[in-house]
């Protein structure tokens, strides 16, 4: 492992391994199979996900630590294994070192899988929805470190906007103040999740992957720290109507406080109970917008690899 | 422009066209033209705060963005269609590499003019008065970006404060949590745009700009990242009496809760509310502390070319 | 002074000096002596402190500011007069820059400290407890420039959490936003301060020296940013009860709103104010956790070489 890390540890990525030669690599996160989802959707959605990359012309690669190492890339066994696994640890920023370092399993977030593609050298991530400010911050102070991430780690992470659970305008405010773009594709919207828009106006908009492209580029030529929020809104098809949605969200908030449910605990039993008042809408819905990012993703990873030939 | 920005990309700027050697350039921002101030006072002033800076022995470079390139220093055409000009972008470091990507023209915020400064190897900028926490930021969370900027933008920035529309006490607090050192100049008080002083006492004072400038030597020795706000009173015979601009600043807020203005028009509504309600005079005094700032910053900008020789 | 901070600017300090080679050097601040503890019980207590580090194998390194430069590493007569000295400035991160280029004596922070420990290749510092949220920040906003030190300064900091007189849900919160690990020395709970648990759970825990020193070299390896907490609840045998010391904190606190103390001498009068109401156990315990909190950096310190032979 030392080894490994060492070669990763020199100020470029070897990035010949990833987008910028032959391959179109997009980095899938493992949180979604060990926390996201109920198996077996997971393991069935993560594999979907994998193959809506190389339907695209793409490499998945699913990230995960197992053993002490950082793994980019995932057999169909260790995904069945992870989908199932109980013990699997949540891994963020805070955990990383942490979690290799003990040698425990871990699926990794939205920050920390920013992190090792960007040790292994991959521009690109897709997943379902970044982390946010939660509702009730004024109270808590709860902000996801997803959030902070992207102030300094060069990943572009394609989603369907952040969990509509959570304070979106805050989520917004949070990532301007930070420095932090969010690009609208192909809507001028902030999308909520299982619905189009939040109602909330961005200020950038890209109508196509090479605009994308573009703009990275642009930043890495610039020397910004930092990564790009592309908020891609799911398909009008399987989008769940913001009134309706937001109305059991609230419903939701409101069955967690009279539960006493709180802290870690909320945002796991809001998704479930999102679940059952769609009677499994939420995550069909859920399934259709992590494809529709894996696609895009795999379109701003191609046309990455274009601009760098 | 690729050959031009990757020249900028080399760990260290290219020093030797800037301060350190023959030259004290100072920076001077472009939003103040396009969105802070009204025509034709936004382009006489910018005009005349040029001419500052040269009167007091420096050189200016006023940065905006125009077809896909960061422009360091304007032609008098390009200030006047800047002026004029109703469709040019605020750009902040979120936006900076869309806009140079897309060829659209922006005009720079304090947070992008550090970044565009720092990249042309300026050390001083002069601007009227830098973003920060705004009122109602515990039902908002709106924080302007230019304070995160400090964090990691080795750029001194010369202001009359913070735009007192904002909340002082917390802005202060949020500098001194990111670890951003605001120096008073010839003040022991936070000035507060329009007036000399807020009634908060700063940590640090300056009597000279030589005292500046070995401070922003010494944190360049440790290896200190971001940058420096140097607070500067506008002067005594130019100051419209803290009481009476707070009193308006409160009534202006009242109207714009009345009139239903919110998000981001509030604060181009209170700054023409403002120019309203005093009957001209806090463009006024906005004019004359860009200017003093202007004067200031040069002095600073000669000093450390002086502790550069 | 020029040429010291010039060798510390290389991008890699002089580790050689310090843990990596022969010794185990373990870093302690200054603002404990000038502005923590009461005359003499501050200087015994330095004193004592340095020597529980040599007892247990290690270097101790006080450090403050003397005379324009960084002094790691106090002789007696500077301890005993820092002990007893009036006008020693307070320096976090902001005020850095300006003391040394003022020449003005100052003890430093935890913030300052971790920066000049990481200047010196220090990687282990020793404190009480760490600056956090502070309560009513949903008023001021008020949160210490030590959190967000630890975003960037790689110096592990062993400390019995952060003062109890602090937010202590919200102080952990802002770590996690931050990406920041806050590890259980030997517990799952965050201590808090003169009692061994807040009744907050961690995510980490380690218990012994080598977990630790195998955390930090692997965040090493991976290029991680920042430092690390470690949460090192005092002895048993000299804690105060949590149910007791915090009813007294929340009669200091309605103390010092009647008696309109507020903004920054609020810390100051409430530590006295916990010495009066405990009969002075508030400082027997507090010196007992910094002692505490010595033998266990220096344990770290000596894992810490031991890796790297
Ligand atoms: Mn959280
Ligand atoms: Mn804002
Ligand atoms: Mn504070």
């Amino acid at each position: 492992m030392t080894r490994r890390h060492r070669a990763w540890r020199a100020s470029a990525p070897p990035r010949s391994t990833a987008n910028s030669a032959c391959w179109a690599v997009v980095a899938l996160e493992s949180t979604i199979i060990t926390h996201g989802m109920p198996w077996p959707s997971n393991v069935e959605t993560a594999k979907k996900v994998e193959q809506a990359v190389r339907d695209a012309g793409g490499v998945p690669a699913t990230i995960a630590l197992l053993d002490g190492k950082i793994r980019v890339g995932l057999d169909d066994d260790t995904l069945l294994w992870l989908g199932q696994a109980r013990s699997v640890l949540k891994v963020s920023r805070a955990d990383l070192g942490f979690a290799l370092a003990s040698g425990a399993a871990g699926s990794t977030t939205v920050a920390a899988t920013m992190i090792c593609a960007h040790l292994a050298g991959i521009d690109v991530f897709a997943t379902g929805g970044i982390g946010g400010v939660h509702r009730g911050v004024e109270h808590t102070m709860d902000i996801s470190a997803d959030l902070t991430e992207f102030v300094q780690t060069p990943v572009t992470v394609v989603c369907a906007g952040a969990k509509a659970l959570l304070d979106l305008p805050r989520t917004l405010e949070y990532l301007e103040t930070m420095g932090v773009p969010v690009v609208g594709y192909g809507t001028d919207q902030f999308p909520a999740f299982w619905s189009r828009s939040s109602g909330l106006t961005l200020p950038l908009r890209a109508d196509g992957a090479a605009d994308i492209a573009s703009m990275i580029a642009m930043r890495g030529r610039l020397g910004l720290a930092g990564g790009v929020v592309v908020a891609n809104p799911v398909p009008a098809a399987h989008e769940i109507p913001r009134e309706e949605m937001e109305s059991l969200i609230l419903q939701g908030v409101a069955d967690a406080t009279r539960e006493g449910v709180s802290g870690k605990s909320v945002t796991p039993y809001l998704l479930g109970r999102m679940l059952e008042l769609t009677g499994g809408r939420s995550l069909a819905t859920n399934i259709e917008l992590v494809l529709n990012n894996a696609r895009v993703a795999t379109e701003i990873a191609l046309a990455l690899r274009s601009l760098s030939r």
